[in-house]
């Protein structure tokens, strides 16, 4: 069997299977940390390091926004070289639509982080979250990096997370250790985000560090992949970001001989282990999207093509009067298949069903009756559940994530510049 | 000069102008009138009717939506002949997804109509608003009908404004004196729909009256264009409904020779009448939408084509976290351009200027300054304003009509069917 060597400890946070302390989190030959610098508001953490003790080979997948903020455009252009050493980011303002100052502003973050680690200037990446428009300043920087460098350290991971969380509630952290090759290899994962993908304050951003080996062009291609089935399948709101970015650092101390291909067992490990991180990751962002209440897995089937089905599923998923009837607890099937009605798909509304978790509420278009209604309202109450579109129309399969609409996500933003 | 001509007596409920009393609202040879049918609801009018005492050319647009409701698909069957002399329309109840059984539901009130006005069922013209999925009892409207018919008049256009009603704080009427071929002619519309296209509690419907005479063809060609100027530039969640209808009735009493070219100097003066009627109508529907508080234009200038334009004034438009910055009067562009960004058009950042009514916000991408920000917090206080954005990359313009996105627009859709 291909996958008969791959043993996976998973450690959840999220599924509450086995809570592990925070000093549990570590990966070999990385270290991490986090300063309050005061960047936006003062005394709270806002300033994240991730350092790797050698040279890591580095892939990044950033936002598809036109509107990209200077640390992304800055990432880019360093990750050509394939190779970091350190991840900085801060929260609280995201350096993004500030022209060629901002340009600068990012380059000297990097300066400063690669004076205090020792390290070529373009082995350092950089990110931002927070506010558009607003400068970055870098007396604060200059002032506590050399500090944060000193005080980096093995189990600071979830100092990390912290630091990087804007609106979101909870630090978001998932680890997986594995083999490979007859090695054991880690991979850990950090990220924000409260709105998916979403312009100012909740940008996605994510950081995932392994001690695995892998080439360059193996480790770009499969975090493209993973990202597309985790992070491009969660929706908050459907707005994008200008600095959503991932980046992972992969420093080979595990010792295995550096994985070149995915399509073999030891690229099967890896893309089991980095993608179970990516997922749980998504899922936490959308369990902790900003002001949810619910967190519902929305999978549409028998779609005529994969285009179609994740079409359709991303259609309901951002559809603000399926997202309020969620948020109210509502069966209100009738706006499911409005949604699926204006999505652009081939549809003929007799030939639909929708479950709610295993319950069918609508067969051929029409509600079943009001028994099913009651046990879907049941369901309704739950903070997580599924909801599952026949569309009838073929074999495609595909799944989103999303959160319902509440007041406070109204709250939220429209208080958030204030 | 080619509407030289033409003279326009413009009433204005909207812009309070004049202010006419509810008798000044008729149409020769048209009544119309309202009834509390206890559909859904007691006590509340929730049944509309309108007459034309001679059989009028009937056209009509309807939603694009694949889900379509019962009303909509007769009403379509019956409009192939082009000739109408009733509309009826209830609130309460939308008669969508409700299968063969719904079709024949409203194929019996068009009966019932076309018996107690004594018509053919062809020339009785249906629609539907409210929740989606439920039986229209067809016992309240047995009884009511007969009576409904014998109490329209024409001067009851109010009454059939607020019957169609649903989560519409006020009833939405305009009409347009004016002349072609030296004879008077009148345009009067009704509209209901408090989020723009949305599936079930917000259906847009819309019933236009006139007495000028003009062909079939000519009338639906004018109908679809207008509509594409009015109707299709509004939103207020991006959903859309099962149930959207246009209906126009033109019975020529007004004694003119058919109007058979839309590209004519008679064609014009009836453009401009109905157009201003459904811009009008649409403009209310915004101003009334769910919860909002905020009346806003969006223009987009200087685009690469009409399409991108549009496109781009559409997704700033649906956009959340824009509208959910706008109920919280916050001049936050960056929202605006990550929107911008993600809109899938061609964008260069430093080409962007915005402008909230005449001051300018963002020049080359980057904020203008804190005086701008300044002035632009005032105009945000402000219940109606404009935005303009110029993309800087050719000479296309749209304009569309929008709202914020407050927390009365998620109590409402979460409570709606409950």
């Amino acid at each position: 069997m291909r996958f008969a060597s791959v043993v996976i400890f998973v450690v959840l946070i999220f599924d509450n299977e086995r809570v592990m302390s925070e000093k549990e989190y570590t990966v070999p030959g990385f270290k991490a940390g986090a300063i309050a610098a005061g960047i936006r508001y003062q005394g709270r953490p806002d300033l994240a390091l991730i350092i790797s003790e050698v040279s890591a080979t580095a892939a990044g997948v950033f936002t598809t926004n036109k509107v990209q903020a200077a640390p992304v455009l800055l990432s880019r252009t360093h990750l050509t070289g394939n190779k970091a050493r350190a991840i900085v980011a801060n929260s609280g303002i995201a350096n993004a639509c500030t022209g060629e100052g901002g340009f600068q502003r990012a380059k000297s973050t990097a300066h400063i982080v690669a004076e205090a680690v020792g390290c070529p200037v373009h082995e350092v990446l950089v990110a931002s979250t927070g506010v558009i428009g607003m400068d970055l300043p870098l007396e604060p920087l200059a002032n506590c990096i050399p500090k944060l460098v000193s005080s980096v350290r093995g189990n600071g991971w979830f100092d990390a997370a912290r630091a990087i969380m804007t609106t979101d509630t909870v630090p978001k952290i998932h680890m997986v250790k594995s083999r490979l090759q007859d090695h054991d290899f880690t991979v850990l994962g950090i990220a924000k985000g409260a709105g998916m993908i979403s312009p100012d304050m909740a940008t996605l951003l994510s950081f995932v560090a392994t001690d695995a080996a892998i080439s360059p062009a193996a480790l770009q291609a499969l975090i493209r992949e993973e990202t597309d089935r985790s992070f491009n399948r969660i929706t908050v709101d459907g707005d994008t970001s200008t600095n959503d970015t991932l980046l992972v650092l992969a420093n080979g101390l595990a010792g295995n001989r550096p994985v070149k291909k995915l399509d073999s067992s030891d690229g099967e490990s890896l893309r089991q282990a980095l993608g179970e991180v990516l997922l749980k990751l998504a899922k936490m962002i959308v369990a902790d999207g900003e002001g949810a209440t619910k967190f519902v897995k929305i999978t549409v089937r028998g779609g005529s093509s994969q285009a179609a089905a994740l079409l359709a599923a991303r259609t309901v998923a951002n559809s603000l009067l399926v997202k309020t009837a969620l948020f109210g607890e509502d069966a209100n099937w009738g706006r499911i298949l409005a949604a699926l009605g204006r999505a652009g798909i081939d549809l003929d509304p007799q030939r639909v069903q929708l479950f709610f978790n295993e319950v069918k509420l609508v067969e051929k278009g029409l509600a079943v009756g009001a028994e099913a209604e009651t046990k879907v309202s049941k369901i309704l109450k739950d903070s997580s559940f599924s909801l599952t579109i026949d569309l009838g129309q073929g074999k495609a399969e595909e799944t989103v994530y999303t959160c319902d609409l509440s007041l406070d996500y109204v709250k939220i933003n429209a208080d958030y510049r204030s």
